[in-house]
């Protein structure tokens, strides 16, 4: 199959650029899906297990989610993605009939640092349930991703460490461009490339010029849209932005830009500033079941004393649905007696938050003001890093 | 306060006897409250700690319930009623607007039946959370129960365990006329007796003549409603129906029935073609979050591998919101990998079921067929007991 005849099959998911913002360069835009479009910048809430963590699908639409990720090596493991396909996709397995993106497995079993062993075939490792060895190959992970049927999935590389040396993060991207043909040639033979579009990823570790060798290779096999991986794993968040700065003007303009793993709000404000047209990260619903809130004044640990007789709403600034109906003094006893509910407050109110982040940041491009906002913005917030 | 007025002030709960079953005298109601009216028979979800475990407020109503019961002593330790009352009270605190019954918290510390001691001013107790030590009174459960702001609170008394002997029986129902009479002196002093209503409760163990003893008494004090406490304590089925047979008749035809901590389904059935009209349990939420759910045809344990490819929701003559949008393998999936969701669905599916349940009961009694349906609905659900 030729690029051309490629793109114009699996290209369903689609960029249109709107604005491009005059005080930062920053864009805004709209990415559609064959599972509706959704707004960008964005952020995707991450349902790791085929659930956002305490949330149901409506209230994951009700804070504004277009798009939500998915964990390939989660799915593969429990409930098996055979069970997934026979049930008719990941969407109707969850009842989610908005975008699913997924991963490609490989961040997770890469992370088994002590149990995996790497090859040129992939990767082979323990799962983290009962123990037993597998192998996770490109070839697998389109397989997989194939079976669940969400409409971004993922090519299958390394997200190189931190500290990584040169000749390590060399040899490591060059193996991630192999894999990536080989991702490149099962998707296309198979009836799923199709419907669904897959991103590559770019690597290089926080080496500026090899970032900017591995997007040269990855860009030419002209994908619907690409990703950046290996970002965010532990280095100084100027080293982050100087990676970006090194690769996104590289990358296309008519194709979405994903940065991976990230989604604290100074990363997703910078991100944005920087080009990045959408993020995932755990952070919100990981926070909330550890009862911490974010707020328009930053982090809030709601399970302190202080707050027992505290009735004023988490964020007297937000509109959500637990802002207008329960009070910190609710929320805290929740918490404290271990009630489920209250993790789903606190869930709730985090995603709602970073999504009502990200059409904040949205609203600035529009109107040419995202600097201005986000000097505004952390001001009050306070910068976390 | 003279009886008269007393129960002018205090009775803004009522009950409006609607039908009486011809096959069984079962009988069909409307209960009125502050906030708002509901059918009888009712069966009231447990919200202990000032929540329905996993469910919020706009779920519960929903599921078609009126009324909810939460827990005094619970209420009591953590946050404290101080906190509840500063909050705007119990509807206020956890966001629900319809009708609330607490329990007086008895039940609770009598079950501490290795760290209590009963006198006559009331019981002493340590603490389930640090092993502070308490004393429970009367007066302090009035106290109590008028800061939450219920609508229904309960008058201090001994679930009397069993087995019991009759001498223990006698003492123990005795005192607990003592303890109400204190209970009406304490709510009437006080300014919430205006919006609260006080039910007494019937005790007398497996004794006929003494359960009809303590009726005889405690309908002296006419209250706005009474309830039947001290059964489904272990004792078998058939001694719990012939207590309710040897006091029922004794109770105003003008006044709720309240048979306390009973819920599951052959006890519902049972307990309404007795001429009870309000029930509560923990069981539909404390099954799901083992993984069982009910279902037509009986209880189901949904972790089971059996379910893992099956496709079919829990129940399919169910009309539930679990039932119309989730399969059992979904949930199945859930629970296996420990996520909040699934618990969240059998426990929403359970309190549905039930609450499904009393629809069927009431409109049996409205048809003069209960009986009818007792064996219908058993045919296929089988008994539990």
């Amino acid at each position: 199959m030729t690029t051309e005849t490629r793109e114009e099959a699996s290209a369903m998911v689609t960029y249109e650029l709107k604005h491009v913002c005059r005080q930062t360069g920053a864009r805004a835009g709209v990415v559609h899906t064959p599972h509706g479009s959704f707004e960008t910048p964005a952020f995707m809430p991450v349902g790791t297990q085929a659930t956002v963590k305490g949330l149901a699908p409506e209230e994951i639409k009700a804070t504004g989610a277009g798009i939500i990720l998915s964990n390939t090596y989660h799915l593969w493991m429990r409930p098996g993605h055979d069970i997934i396909e026979r049930a008719g996709g990941l969407h109707k397995f969850m009842n989610w009939d908005r975008a699913i993106l997924t991963d490609s497995g490989g961040f997770q079993v890469f992370s088994f640092s002590d149990r995996r062993h790497i090859t040129e075939e992939g990767v082979n490792f323990k799962s983290h349930i009962d123990g037993s060895r597998h192998t996770l190959t490109p070839e697998l992970s389109m397989d997989i991703q194939h079976a669940l049927g969400s409409d971004i999935i993922m090519a299958f590389d390394e997200c190189t460490p931190y500290p990584a040396d040169r000749a390590y993060v060399t040899e490591s991207l060059e193996r991630t461009t192999r894999w990536l043909e080989r991702c490149v040639k099962r998707h296309d033979e198979s009836p799923s490339g199709q419907k669904q579009s897959l991103f590559g990823i770019i690597q290089g570790g926080m080496y500026a010029d090899l970032r900017q060798r591995s997007a040269r290779d990855i860009l030419q096999f002209d994908l619907p849209g690409y990703a950046i991986g290996g970002l965010s794993v532990g280095e100084p968040a100027e080293l982050m932005y100087e990676m970006l700065e090194a690769v996104v003007p590289l990358m296309p303009a008519n194709k979405p830009r994903y940065l991976m793993g990230v989604g604290s709000p100074d990363y997703l404000v910078e991100g944005a500033i920087r080009g990045i047209d959408m993020f995932d990260c755990v952070l919100p619903t990981r926070l909330g079941r550890n009862g911490t809130v974010m707020t328009s004044k930053g982090r809030m640990i709601i399970r302190n004393l202080q707050f027992a007789d505290d009735f004023t709403p988490v964020d007297d600034k937000c509109d959500c649905y637990v802002c207008k109906n329960y009070t910190r003094s609710y929320i805290r006893h929740l918490i404290k007696a271990n009630e489920m509910f209250g993790l789903r407050l606190t869930s709730y109110h985090n995603v709602y938050f970073l999504m009502h982040l990200m059409e904040l940041i949205r609203q600035a491009i529009y109107e040419d003001r995202l600097a201005s906002f986000r000097d505004e913005f952390f001001a009050e917030y306070g910068y976390e890093i």
